[in-house]
């Protein structure tokens, strides 16, 4: 039988309480495809930096242990980091996001991927009207190691002549950079993708503003021209906001720089009603991530009430990215539809009209989802 | 009796249509309020780069004789600039929205605030549902005349070890680049205004990564300070595009960088059906300006169909920021309202429910708001 090693970071918050589900779902499908997921925790986040501060040493979010476990294995299953606990924005001040962008930027995930999926049984939770909502299915891939996020950032004092404001205080810059080769790689992944599913990508951008998205949409027309079968459309951030909204299901593949994906990206996830049911995959040329979309819900950590689905439908993106196990992946995704179409519910998924036994607990409804497998 | 002088900027598409009936509102009120409004017309955008063209002279979006006379007036009313016809991408090609930025900057309009306000009688066009929108009533205040619009913007070719891809092909990069001094001055503006409404501001950025945004988060936290009757929230910028959504009753001022305040107005204008019934007000120290949100929408350019009502509420803006006459302009609003309540309608707001004889053409709809006034 085959082994896959797989580096679990639980994080901070509700982490651990959903990553025990993933692998719970992780441990029931390796019995049924006779594969062997060995999984080993680590540090990162809030979690790490306590740790590297109580051992004495220089304080870390992605400690180098876990940076080697993550490299030294098939795939990373992350849960959530952050919390109140570490909020101090004072310069220099280590913050557990930087766990999650250092092992972005190191392990070369370039790619991050979301897929946008109506759950029939909980359509009503959006709020936006049923039938906009009808036919919804679309993936946002995000580039994930350059742009605003990694061009550069400082804090300089005024200097005469230095722009408006002249000396009168500081100045800060953030750099928004991409090369070609950048760009052409996560676009050419969309092209791809899109010849997979229903043929169409959009291009999203700031052409009428930005040189990196005019260079953007240059590299985008060259590569449509490879795919004759795929139709390109560019469209500007501003209008993008407004047609997830007006009409999300003309997308089938949107592509966009990093900032502009995150906001994309979280906005889209609205369409769906709630965050806990969106997983992303982030991918590169070597060990891949996947984690769920939304965060570490320090409030309601600890209390076991916590909805699971995001981090297991995660697992079913590594099962299917990583390990090209598509039928396990298929399998995954048609249990966690048959428990939500039965109506089992968390707490945040819950609404009026849910009675109170179907109401579970995180790791009740992770063992109800493992049942249905 | 008092005479104003207003620059009008009709620009491109349904541009000189709209801005027809801006200007019958505007001499219907004047002639109530005792008021002379004396609108001179003037070139920018398409238009502008058309008639430089033919000109022999250099090329621009914006002639040095629009400047003048827009520096000259006490107000600018503008319609919509842009077109298939100038959409080449080459470098250097001149663009008609070079001359919106242009505006901008030469008037120092580093402010553009954006009321999204509900019309119960349009409830229903919006995507999201009624409960949702009950209560909605916010302003975005996007600063604009710096960010990442304004830092500088440049196209390289790859040099050894410039960054990922090293010497294949091109770079581009934009910066984002703010001093402390352009941040008070809009964040304060935006509690000022929350002091006149609700009292709430929500500080929009996305500080767990920029270095402007923790300058930005820094400089509101020193305003709020000073206002011990406002409430102060910092909110990520990829949590508002969600929040926007979820729950938008909870907004009351947003004010945030210009990109995100780009996309984030974008979005919100989604919450009331239509961008056609959404107008703009860029402020700074001089001349303001005035604009519906929408664009110069060239497919349906001549035939006498637009909506007229962003523009007719882009002079209910200009009335209370430029002229102090807010008894004109809620009488204005209140007009507004009235006509749509007795279910008049333009095409683009109209539904099945609409009598063929309440749908009414560009003029029409002037002429209806006119007589209600
Ligand atoms: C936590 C934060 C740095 C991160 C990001 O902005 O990338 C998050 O919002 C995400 O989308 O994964
Ligand atoms: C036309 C474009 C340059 C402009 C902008 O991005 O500012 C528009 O989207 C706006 O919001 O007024």
């Amino acid at each position: 039988s085959t082994t896959y090693r797989v580096c679990t970071l639980p994080g901070d918050g509700i982490g651990p309480e959903i990553i025990a589900e993933g692998k719970k779902v992780l441990a029931a499908l390796g019995e049924k495809y006779d594969v062997e997921f060995v999984c080993e925790d680590h540090l990162i986040g809030g979690a790490a930096i306590d740790a590297t501060e109580a051992a004495g040493g220089p304080v870390s979010a992605l400690p180098p242990e876990t940076l080697e476990a993550a490299k030294a294995s098939e795939a990373v299953l992350l849960a959530a980091v952050g919390g109140p606990k570490w909020t101090d924005t004072r310069m220099g001040a280590v913050r557990p996001e930087q766990g999650l962008l250092a092992i972005r930027k190191e392990l070369g995930l370039y790619l991050n991927l979301r897929p946008v999926r109506m759950f029939d049984a909980l359509i009503d939770a959006s709020t936006l009207k049923r039938e906009v909502l009808t036919g919804v299915d679309l993936i946002i891939v995000r580039e994930l190691t350059g742009g605003l996020y990694f061009g550069g950032h400082e804090r300089t004092m005024g200097v005469e002549g230095a722009g408006v404001g002249g000396t009168r205080g500081e100045y800060a810059r953030d750099i928004l950079e991409y090369s070609e080769y950048e760009v052409d790689r996560v676009v050419r992944w969309a092209f791809d993708a899109a010849r997979r599913r229903r043929g169409v990508v959009h291009s999203v951008d700031k052409a009428n503003v930005l040189d990196t998205s005019r260079m953007w949409r240059e590299v985008a027309h060259n590569i449509a021209a490879e795919y004759p079968d795929v139709r390109l459309e560019d469209m500007y951030v501003d209008n993008a906001a407004m047609q997830l909204i007006a009409n999300p299901a003309q997308f089938d593949v949107l592509v966009t720089e990093n900032t502009f994906g995150d906001i994309l990206s979280d906005e889209a996830s609205m369409l769906t009603g709630s965050l806990g049911m969106l997983a992303s995959a982030s991918l590169g040329d070597g060990t891949a991530l996947y984690e769920p979309s939304h965060g570490s819900a320090p409030d309601i950590a600890g209390q076991g009430i916590a909805n699971p689905i995001a981090q297991i439908l995660s697992v079913e993106l590594m099962l299917r990215y990583s390990f090209g196990m598509d039928d396990a992946a298929d399998e995954l995704a048609a249990a966690v539809t048959r428990v939500l179409d039965e109506g089992w519910r968390t707490g945040d998924i819950a609404d009026e009209s849910t009675p109170a036994e179907k109401v579970l607990g995180t790791a009740a409804m992770g063992d109800k989802i493992v049942e249905a497998l």
